[in-house]
């Protein structure tokens, strides 16, 4: 059986209807009968070439949800009629280091999803069990998809960098990552602070869950915060006044980037020295963070706030997101 | 009794004998009778006022080591005839978040001992009590000097941010700071790889506890060691190709500097994100690390290789330094 979904057959191309034999299904992989699939900003990073590895045709799509559908002879943990999401990865090596120690995400070889790999655009998906994640019955899955890859990816760097309770965040950007992120620090016990170049975006910033409004675009008003934060996460991809931004941290603190600005970042070597900060970066979660992340969604209500649109409308959907127009996730409905 | 030391009046000019009052001593200040200061690069910078701070007349020397001569009335754990050392802070609020979880180097208010306090290039010198701190009697005091600041610089990255005796650590740039980076990584169990400009320093920096030598000058040997560190220490304060001694990181690497480089960084996130690296820095350290720098220092018989200049001929010791000549580090006879 062939399997049905919209595909780009080159770079900055439209989505067609395209189909694919996926051939006999691996030991350890499921396949899984999408029900509903988040279109995230690096499926149109990916559709148009931006980072150079893309491989055509794209069928793009990776926060996935829907239930298991079959299991190969070696799949542990996953049942056939089950609920799972999958998210920027679908396979990785699982035997190096990062592998063996939970950091799939990680893995030099780690299979993205929509990277000679078919994606969620498409009436069923596979991957590897173990980037099958189970959903929390709690959850709402016509929201869920995109917590799989913008939800971990704005979850992870507090788990992986040990932000406390007692910690000042500060999120830069109010769109698909940053109003997730915004939930995550505010469940996390933390004071919030929300940087956006949008004055129309503060009283939404403020209902996801921030304290405090500072407009990313004036450097002056960003320097009125100076040495107040001890996490800064970057949700957005341009370029920004990293310099007055890395002052915004108090001695110890870290500057996160998760929104692969193509420019190099600027970064003034006697700033991180004076106050011993940091600059990083991370991709995603592995599939243990995505799960925890599940968890934490679930018994906070944190949701992404999405706009549906039907599978066979995906060409105005990127449309829509690509305008920076999207409030603030948007879900296509697969079944 | 006036203080005799020897100072320069403006930038880049000469110093010169030179007598002040210190007044009278503070209740939690200690009068210590310099017997060595070692001359730091950082000496330099604020004679020259590279990093716009400088106050004059400025005293160098913030490598001093000696006896307690006299204490005010509220000093807390030193005696008078005891030997102890200054480095770069000689002072801090001690009331700040930082000063009291024993950060007191991140302190804002932290009064370094050369900028609007007179140094160690004097008979003698005064600081804060918790700011000297007691040399171990294990320790040869004539080379024990450089350990204050370039000794505790080149280790505390190392205690904070965790490395461990697993790891692999790289340290670029084999002078004064990085010839204790590579004694204090050997002893702290790790495989240690140096990355130097000059290759005629390849046999020293073996003797350092180097078990590998990569030219930093050549960015194509730089990348065949592509992901094989787990901590790069960039010691030097000169751009480098930054985005290729990224790529010498393992994932979850972090590349650190304590060398001021005045142009920004050029760092790419992509890199950052991929890998989920860390760029940070840190000055010195706090008095508890540098106590515990000594500690470590002493077991393992790690000491500065230095070479001795009286004070009198302080002119000649920094042209020495200036020219990059010092192999490794400068020591200043004062008593």
């Amino acid at each position: 059986m062939k399997i049905q979904g919209w595909a780009a057959h080159g770079a900055k191309r439209k989505l067609e209807p395209f189909s694919y034999d996926a051939g006999l299904l691996g030991p350890e992989e499921v396949e899984i009968a999408v029900e509903f699939c988040g279109l995230c900003h690096s499926d149109i990073s990916i559709l148009n070439n931006d980072w150079g590895l893309s491989r055509y045709p794209v069928i793009p799509g990776h926060e996935a949800v829907g239930q298991v559908v079959a299991a190969g002879d070696h799949v542990k943990g996953l049942q056939v009629g089950q609920r799972v999401g999958v998210g920027w990865n679908a396979d990785s090596c699982m035997h190096c280091h990062e592998c063996m120690t939970g950091n799939n995400n990680l893995c030099l070889e780690a299979a993205p999803t929509i990277v000679g790999h078919h994606g969620g655009f498409a009436d069923r998906i596979r991957a590897h069990w173990l980037w099958a994640i189970p959903l929390p019955d709690a959850l709402d899955i016509s929201s869920a998809g995109p917590l799989l890859c913008g939800g971990v990816t704005a979850f992870a760097p507090l788990i992986t960098f040990g932000v406390k309770p007692t910690d000042r965040v500060g999120v830069v950007g109010i769109g698909g990552l940053g109003h997730l992120a915004l939930q995550f620090a505010n469940a996390w016990g933390c004071e919030v602070t929300a940087f956006t170049s949008n004055p129309s975006k503060a009283d939404e910033a403020r209902k996801f869950g921030a304290h405090r409004i500072v407009s990313s675009r004036d450097s002056a008003e960003i320097l009125q915060a100076a040495n107040s934060l001890d996490f800064l996460l970057i949700t957005v991809n341009i370029s920004l006044d990293w310099a007055s931004l890395l002052k915004t941290l108090k001695p110890n603190g870290r500057m996160h980037v998760v929104g692969a600005v193509l420019e190099p970042m600027s970064i003034p070597a006697f700033d991180l020295i004076m106050g011993q900060k940091s600059v990083s970066g991370s991709p995603t979660g592995g599939p243990a963070t995505i799960s925890t992340m599940l968890d934490f969604a679930a018994r906070h209500n944190i949701a992404p706030q999405v706009e549906h649109f039907p599978l066979s409308k995906v060409n105005g959907a990127i449309e829509h997101l690509a305008a920076g127009k999207a409030r603030y996730r948007v879900v296509l409905d697969v079944a």
